[in-house]
This record gives structure tokens, C-alpha cells and sequence, in this order.
């Protein structure tokens, strides 16, 4: 089966195109994104088309459960649609289990070099997040890990987001304490842990422990978590430059309600694995 | 460019034919290697023509550095050149910076499953391990490490073992322990630490904990050591499998002095990288 290996940030993808999901994705997933006897990848993504939309992502993590939704995936499927004449035009829509959302690519000649991705209106209403706290006012609690309390903001942004602030990002233990955050019981379907340092209103830090993944080189929805809740906390501005150990997101929470990502998708490699097509 | 990514038990490499090495191998190696960014292995493999023997193999670690030979791989670049007709014999002889190596295939069919390699034969004296160690005798001796005494054996298979024999290899702390053997200043060359559980006088668990790597899936010479260890302890035969985690080896240490390493070599997928050939 032919694939093709890309990236948004370091967050890597083994991107398969076909006209439906295999009998079993999830095994597949585990299979291939081994990263010493498979393929290697934080991701397994399908590019399936949709009767609602330009084209339908589907996306298994490594250990083989499904993703709502992922904004470094998705904009791999839009350079991938693009530069494969799946679609022609640059404003797309793509259908993905959180929703249908909608992408603008960045072309340069035949080539895609960023995309900005509408990630939709962000959900704080904890039920829905969901998070195991009083309705109404900021989504905010304490949790506790590692042997002391932290202060977080939850966010949905289609997944669950608990976002930390924190003076030092570099000397977090993020392993330590993002593991403990994710498997709390306030976070019935566990949570993703984002740690922040400001560095000013348009700028920040960000580190992630991504639910079912561990700590990972960029999460574009942790992204998106990070500067909502710096806004609702009054710690950052709505255009804010994300520096994530895989590189710089642009988020945007913009005044319509919705949030803006904008970053880069990379084809590394093609590949064939198994039996030849 | 073309590759194709193998590996044997685990441990992993880019493999890509060629006349000559490139310009730069070592950035290559490093761009590659990168498990996000680039195709993701232990190592990058070169199998060039070679004036003395049946095929060259050329390997650089995901750190740019050249190593002299990997059991691990010098299996793989057997399967590679029989199952791509390079080499017509099941008996070859592969040049390395180590030298000329002798393997032997196992081939069902047109398919190489298994390859034998001749490991050469074990250095037992203290000064050529190097351990300071008083000469004559067996290489043993005792160590503190994380807060005990262990009793290990010293050999060299061309690079340097301390081999530490266990009740329960699964229950060991192989970092905490492993790091400080490592250091000890009783290896000048710092040490490799293998951690030994017998289960029988042709049956061992083994894990290691690498010189400059931590612990791996599988150690080639490692398991080698293991085994010479357990003879000149008492503590199995000459013919032993060893379960290491990335999966099995055989080990013999036959009459003729030599220790013959059998094991698995798999092709897991074929790419293409770059601008297309």
C-alpha cells in the first residue's frame, strides 16, 4: 500500500488516500507508527472523500484510538488534496469527526506552503468540554499532580484541553505532571495538558502532553487551548505568535469568535508498504 | 532517492545503495535519522561495491558519527544484497571499517529470514577489554552500583561488556544500575552492562543498557558477551537463545573460538526521498 510520510511542526503523519477506512484502522495505526518496526509516525491519517465536504480526514493515533480532530493533520490533508489535484480551489472544507472545517492554503506555484485552518469557536461550557466543574464563569479549577496543586483553565477546541501556566515551561515536568492531569477524574474522557509560559500579550510558550501520545513537538488544537485561555485569563492577546519545541503556529482568536491557525505542512517521504498496489 | 527502511530486532535503519558514499554522510545520517522530520532510524546504511569482498556496508548513526559495525545491520545488508541479486552466494563476506566479516543466510526460498554472522572470537584479557582487573584467570570482578555490590564478568567483543547475571532480569533497575557501571573508573573505556537471567543452560533474558545509548531493543555483541560470560561462569552452554526486547538471538560460541551470532533481518517499507530519481 503506498503512502506518503509528512508533518506539520513535527507532529508526523503516515497519510494514506483511499476510498474508505480498513476493517480495523485502529491496528493498523499501532502497526505503522511504531517507530522501530513500523513505519513511524504520531499519527495514522486517511484522505477518504465526503458527500458533505472538498474531502474527509480521518485520523488513529499511535495506539490505535481515534482523534476528534487534529490541527496539524488537517493541514496536512490540504496540502496533500491540493498538490494531488483532489481539489483545485484554495479555500476548502474538510470533514472531519469533530465537524466540517474549513482551511485556506498558502500556495506558492504548485506548491502549498502554509495553511490557515478555521478551528471553530472554542467550547467552555464545562459540561461540554467536558470537565467536572460548576456551569457558568471561566472553566477554571485546580487539579492535583505530582504531589501539589495546579491552577488550569479547561477548553474544548472539539477535544479536551486543561491549560497550565507556569514561569518556566523548559523546567516543567511535563511527563510527571501531564500524565497524572490527563487520567484525573475531573476529565471523564481524559485531557490534553498544555503548559504555558508568556512571553509577552503576542507571544508565548508552549509545551504538550497529548491525551493517549505523551509529549509531543506541536499540538495545533493545544495551540488554539493555550491562547483562549490566556485571553480569558487575561494573560496574552488574541494574535498570538505559539513557540512549540516543532516550531511557530500563528493563533489567532479572532473577533468573530472563531480561532485561526496558521502553519506549515512538509512532505518528508513516499513510501510502499507491504505487498506492492 | 531511493531506501528501504529495515530492521533487526528493533534496531533500525535506512538502507540505500549506492557506488560511492555521498559528500556529507553525517549530516544525511542526521537529517534522516530524525524521527519527526526526517524517515526516522537508529542509523543510516550505505551498501557500496567493494574491491575485497562480496559487498561494503557503510553505517552512520543518528548522531552524523560513523560507526565501524552493528551486528544488527550487517544482517540486514546480507537480506538486502541477496534479495536484490547484488550477491548471488548464501555465503558472503561483507568489508567493514572493522574489517572483513564473514555471514551465512538462511534463505527459504527467494526470501534471506534469518543471517548468521561471525562475531569473531571474544578478548579476555583484562588490559584488551580494558577493565583493571588483575590478568590471568576469568575477568571477574565486583562493582558498586546504585547502593550494592554486583558481581560481574568482563569481555570484549571489539567493544567492551561488563555482564552482571540476575534472578529477575525483568524486575532490575538496568538505568540506575547500568549508568553507574558504565562510569565506573574500573572501565577506562566506560562499558556496556549486561543484565543476565538464566533460564536454563540454552536459554537466557537479557537487557542492556548501552555505552553513550542507554537501554536498546536488541545489542548484538551484547549477547554475545552475555553468552561467553555464562560459559566461563558456569552458567550455560555454548548454545544458547537469548530474549532481548526488540525479540531473539541465537548465540553460539563454538569450538573453533569464534561466537556465531544468528538472527532476523526485516524489510519493513520502501521509499523514495528527495526529488524523484
Amino acid at each position: 500500500m503506498k503512502f506518503v510520510k509528512m508533518h506539520g511542526l513535527g507532529n508526523d503523519f503516515v497519510v494514506v488516500e483511499g476510498h474508505a477506512l480498513p476493517v480495523d484502522p485502529g491496528a493498523l495505526a499501532r502497526n505503522w507508527c511504531d517507530r522501530h518496526f513500523g513505519i513511524g509516525a504520531d499519527g495514522l491519517v486517511f484522505v477518504l472523500p465526503s458527500d458533505r465536504a472538498d474531502v474527509q480526514m480521518r485520523i488513529f493515533n499511535a495506539d490505535g484510538s481515534e482523534a476528534e480532530q487534529c490541527g496539524n493533520a488537517v493541514r496536512c490533508v490540504g496540502k496533500y488534496a491540493f498538490e494531488r489535484g483532489l481539489v483545485r480551489r484554495r479555500d476548502l472544507v474538510v470533514e472531519t469527526l469533530a465537524g466540517l472545517q474549513r482551511i485556506v492554503l498558502g500556495v506558492n506555484g504548485s506548491r502549498v506552503e502554509e495553511v490557515t485552518v478555521d478551528m471553530g469557536e472554542p467550547i467552555l461550557e464545562p459540561g461540554r468540554i467536558p470537565v467536572a466543574l460548576a456551569e457558568g464563569g471561566t472553566p477554571s479549577g485546580r487539579v492535583e499532580a505530582a504531589g501539589r496543586e495546579w491552577a488550569f483553565t479547561a477548553v474544548s477546541m472539539g477535544n479536551p484541553h486543561a491549560v497550565i501556566f507556569v514561569d518556566d515551561v523548559e523546567g516543567t515536568d511535563v511527563r510527571g505532571v501531564g500524565s497524572e492531569v490527563e487520567t484525573n477524574p475531573l476529565f471523564p474522557n481524559r485531557v490534553n495538558v498544555e503548559f504555558v509560559e508568556t512571553l509577552g500579550p503576542g507571544e508565548i510558550r508552549l509545551r504538550v502532553w497529548e491525551r493517549g501520545c505523551g509529549e509531543t513537538l506541536a499540538c495545533g488544537t493545544g495551540a488554539c487551548a493555550a491562547v483562549v485561555a490566556g485571553v480569558l485569563e487575561g494573560r496574552s492577546g488574541r494574535k498570538v505568535q505559539v513557540h512549540l519545541p516543532g516550531g511557530t503556529l500563528k493563533i489567532e482568536w479572532a473577533e468573530d469568535g472563531r480561532v485561526y491557525m496558521t502553519g506549515p505542512a512538509v512532505e518528508v517521504f513516499r513510501g510502499e508498504i507491504g505487498q506492492p498496489d
